[in-house]
């Protein structure tokens, strides 16, 4: 097989073990990283580290300022909430940035079209998922409709596939898969509210699921929380 | 009635046309300009004039650098086709930009779920259509079902809807509706590969669908094809 494929690539562990998994399928790697404005831009600079170290075919990285719409502690100026237990996580959370998966799955969509690709990877987690509408199956199942709908490719009778195989896996199980291919997540960032100095903040509920799923794989988090 | 819409605002004829029948509609205008990089930034000038003169709330510029996928002649160094007969226009043109109602389509529902609206109005049109398979209305349909799976709002209950109030029209449908509302199409602009002095080419398909439209509802184009 030599097939192309464009992976969506923030720099945090679910992209990263993503990434990672795409590479073992044997795709040709295109890893795509959409800059929509958030606050922690440490996540783009870890992209790129991650690109370069498993190896993809290219890297592009496109800015687009959904700040300028406002609205998520993610991009605005709201605090973001820390040391919340799982189970305050059900609700939908003030880091949720609006639409940003479809955003995202759009701008994936247009480079595979470009591509001639029909795959298209995502690291949605409807498990350890803090809440996101955006990250549930049937989000991406119509999204994969729409696509196909949308496209010269979907009407030459391709048809896109928008995998997503960390979707029912919690934040443990994705720890341990990714250290079986060796994923060395030191090069990784989830930190939703770093430090000044880049290191995670610990606390916030990225870093907080996180770190639970590192404890229950039995593994260390490699990164330095201080 | 006092409800906000998002409306895709291109700077030409359908957009356009589309702004004006959602404010006779009565709804707080949010404006919203993409530019992807296309070749033809004189619409993005015309776009500024429009909302202006027909006046919105707000109108919120975009920039997403579509050109760096490349694959159309709207972004790419590729020839725009010319004085096709509109009989040639059933297929896919080189035109058309990869996914690109996808993207406007997902910026609108980001700037829409942000402000607490639900109302999304695209000038598509699925008569005069150039061959693109993101105008059609199934397309359309199922990018609104995927909003409402993808978003806060939808798990809420709201729904959102998008609005092709042009879907169904010829393009001389479309500027009589137009001329009727007053709208001032010399504010516009529809071309694909203007001449250096920003004047439209007369002879793109969009000028040539542009120019017929006018024609057949028996009034004249204000612009200056020269």
């Amino acid at each position: 097989m030599n097939k192309k494929a464009v992976i969506l690539l923030s720099g945090g562990l679910d992209s990263t073990t993503c990434l990672a998994l795409a590479k073992t399928q044997g795709f040709e790697l295109f890893a795509l990283t959409v800059n929509y404005g958030q606050r922690h831009i440490f996540e783009l600079e870890s992209a790129k580290i991650v690109a370069q170290t498993i190896g993809v075919n290219k890297h592009s990285i496109v800015n687009i300022d959904l700040s300028q719409f406002g609205g998520s502690a993610l991009t605005d100026d709201i605090d973001v909430p820390k040391d919340r237990d799982e189970t305050d996580m059900t609700d939908i959370p003030v880091t949720y940035v609006p639409a940003r998966n479809t955003v995202l799955l759009s701008m994936a969509l247009a480079w595979a079209e470009t591509l001639g690709a029909i795959d298209i990877f995502i690291g949605v987690n409807s498990v350890d998922y803090s809440g996101y509408p955006d990250c549930r199956p049937e989000f991406i199942e119509s999204f994969e409709q729409t696509a196909n709908l949308a496209t010269k490719a979907g009407i030459d009778g391709n048809r896109f596939k928008i995998h997503t195989p960390l979707i029912d896996l919690t934040k443990a199980e994705i720890v341990i898969k990714g250290t079986e291919l060796a994923v060395d997540y030191s090069m990784t960032t989830s930190c939703y509210d770093p430090h000044e100095n880049g290191n995670p903040c610990g606390h916030c509920d990225a870093c907080t699921l996180r770190l639970k799923g590192f404890m229950e794989a039995g593994l260390e988090d490699p990164l330095n929380y201080k």
